[in-house]
């Protein structure tokens, strides 16, 4: 089965819009066991949409449309999908229906530019869209059949799960039996890790798939039949073992989440204590809902005055030492935990650059130090060749895998590939 | 001149990539009066490659292909260009020189697949890449001209500025002169602005975008032709005057640059007290290299006990009026900037949601306090209707834009349009 998709609309085309509809609907389609064979963008002009639809309906098996169902008057879609097809549009007496008691049971009438979403081609099949006024449709032309949905993520991600994939299993028999298993490196960039896994033979039936996304490349293996089901755990657990440190988590989306969700769930508290990494750590966990719960504060002591004043570091260790040191670290991190008695604290301080670096101590040099209320874990990593964000961005995941490992009971210092480790201590604290 | 644009490769077709070169590219264009009639994406199979490349070629005028010139086996950019003209591929000796004594300087060999990207479709126009081993090329087909950049965005943003540009502008003859006038907004929605500024008569020669990025919608105002931009400083006035307050800057590309390069100019300081923002307001000023010449501090004060104990909010005033107040608001604020004597600060504190909101306070409830040496101004909004994420965004947003204004001498408490104030006032500090 041949599936395309195509994207309509000016500021989809024009990159005012990123187009995240597209990435879901791929990303979606993998899960399900299926391949997006093309995907065309086209903008808002009558023309171009009809001989996009006369086009492709000769060669893809099945057609998603995504956009222009509005009630503006640059929303073309049904009516460029009747004129390719040579047919009227008709007005839809249900949906119609539908949307004028939509409006009077909120005490208003239906503006007249919403009449123009209750035309559809004759001999669409109406698809119903619970949260939006836009109905989605599809026709037949040509050898595809062509489904309309709307622009609004989320009415098009309802009408993809609800209606377009119970739709295509139906017409064009069940896939067979998937599975898919996601894995969360750190460290490695895409094309490390594709050639450290190619080594492995790959079952028949299980594909790998690579998303970057800072601080992580997430590594999808999807298995289709039952054959490669079977096979998968075996397969997971050679790649596990290939990756080794650089997995952060196999059942959480990131590193924040897990550690959110496992402190939650320990009822223990955090503070955090930032310098180079500026607020990001502590955003990262304020990001989800319930965080109130354990992070009792973030302090980015960026100044080394607030170093002293609010974290109690000691001048002489900052005179000594710098603001950028392991004794500083380790200063921040148990002067934030003591100042409220929780039971972890984080710290970082480190040179994100592009300025501020030394040949002793250089751009991509962070000290990043977890306590707890008997011992203290510090060490310092050399984010090389990374720019400003990244070395915040890959300061937070390590400081956030520390913490997930101590969690854990495991062991917060590992070697992670690709992130050089200078030196680190473990301290007992008195 | 009809300008078309093909992406080519799975990651991208099937969305583990999202496709920001493209969105650059439609950008860029636009900036140069030039409008992408149609983008379409492939993946990586020969044959694929093929078919697109001969049917966009018999409609185009310039294609702009991105990805498949880098060195392993599924980068088949190039033998599909020579396939799709039916010639063979040849080796620039040139390139190859250029390759291997790139590899010479470094003391090493060049890998064996390298020499691939060294073969061109013969004929084929090679475009020099200054910063990477895949060389662009240019082929001419059918009618149009494909122009072939790598994937790797650095390469192919340097690789459209100084070669597609000065190429199109000399090929298909000097475009006309242009000028593109940026308005960055917060409060509205993208079709609300859209709304309001159809009302306005629109010189000919003039367009407008809109890119909506949280916080701001961004309004780019384009003028081509003598004409138009000689009406554009007054048509520009027009705009800025619709928007009002919504505007918040017209000379950076964000409210957070716009406060960076402000304070930094001033030479003042600044602490930041952070309750439901949780370092997100800190951290978008950290992202600037620089900041840390005025940014003393960021205390994200979750739990009321920090509060207290960070910022010396009274315990009275935390009992009375609750950590969501206006009165708890100004002594974060106050606390803040006494802790280090800096020359402002500034605080959040409110209900980010889902969850913690009530009849008196709801969820998206949030107060926000600047102060400088003799005076706090303190405002409560109301961001109903927007998730945690955008509840924090938004606050951050109305945060810098206090500040903005008081660096600026004006008033820093002002009406925004769908950014509801609830209370506010302004205190004299002794």
């Amino acid at each position: 089965m041949k599936v395309e998709l195509i994207c309509t609309g000016e500021e989809v085309l024009s990159g005012q819009i990123i187009d995240s509809n597209a990435a879901w609907f791929a990303n979606t389609l993998m899960n399900e066991g299926l391949e997006l064979q093309r995907k065309t963008t086209v903008g808002d002009r009558m023309e171009d949409l009809i001989s996009i639809f006369r086009e492709r309906s000769q060669q893809a098996d099945v057609i998603l449309v995504n956009g222009g169902l509005g009630p503006t008057s640059d929303d073309l879609s049904a009516q460029a999908a009747a004129k390719a097809m040579g047919v009227e549009l008709v007005e839809d007496a249900g949906w119609r229906e539908h949307l004028e008691s939509w409006y009077v049971k909120r005490g208003r009438k239906m503006p007249e530019s919403n009449y123009k979403q209750c035309l559809l081609p004759k001999e669409a099949v109406l698809v119903d869209n619970p949260v939006g006024s836009a109905p989605g449709f599809r026709i037949k032309l040509n050898q595809a059949w062509l489904f309309f949905t709307p622009g609004v993520p989320s009415e098009f991600k309802r009408m993809v799960e609800e209606q377009f994939l119970p739709f295509i299993n139906e017409s064009f028999g069940q896939t067979e039996p998937t599975r898919l298993q996601k894995l969360v490196t750190i460290g490695y960039g895409e094309s490390t890790i594709a050639d450290q896994l190619n080594k492995l033979s790959i079952p028949e039936g299980i594909t790998l798939g690579y998303r970057p996304s800072a601080p992580h490349v997430e590594i999808k293996v999807f298995a289709r039949g039952d054959n490669a089901i079977a096979a998968m755990p075996a397969y997971v657990e050679q790649v596990k073992s290939i990756l080794g440190t650089a997995l952060v988590t196999d059942s959480f989306p990131s590193i924040a989440e897990a550690v959110h969700t496992l402190l939650q769930a320990s009822g223990k508290t955090l503070s955090i204590a930032e310098s180079c990494t500026g607020g990001m750590l502590t955003s990262q966990l304020v990001e989800f809902p319930g965080s109130s719960d354990y992070l009792l504060q973030g302090l980015v002591t960026y100044a080394n005055d607030a170093k002293e004043k609010i974290l109690g570091v000691s001048h002489a260790t900052l005179e000594e030492h710098g603001a950028v040191s392991l004794e500083t670290a380790i200063e921040m991190a148990t002067g934030a935990r003591a100042s409220l008695d929780s039971d972890f604290a984080l710290s970082t301080t480190g040179i994100a650059g592009p300025d501020g670096g030394t040949e002793e101590k250089p751009v991509g040099l962070v000290l990043i130090a977890l306590c707890d209320r008997t011992t203290c874990w510090v060490q310092a990593i050399k984010l090389a060749n990374r720019n400003r964000s990244l070395v915040r961005v890959m300061s937070c995941a390590v400081a956030l895998d520390m913490l997930r490992r101590r969690l854990l009971d495991e062991t917060p210092i590992v070697d992670y590939p690709f992130i050089p480790r200078m030196e680190d201590q473990i301290i007992t604290l008195d």
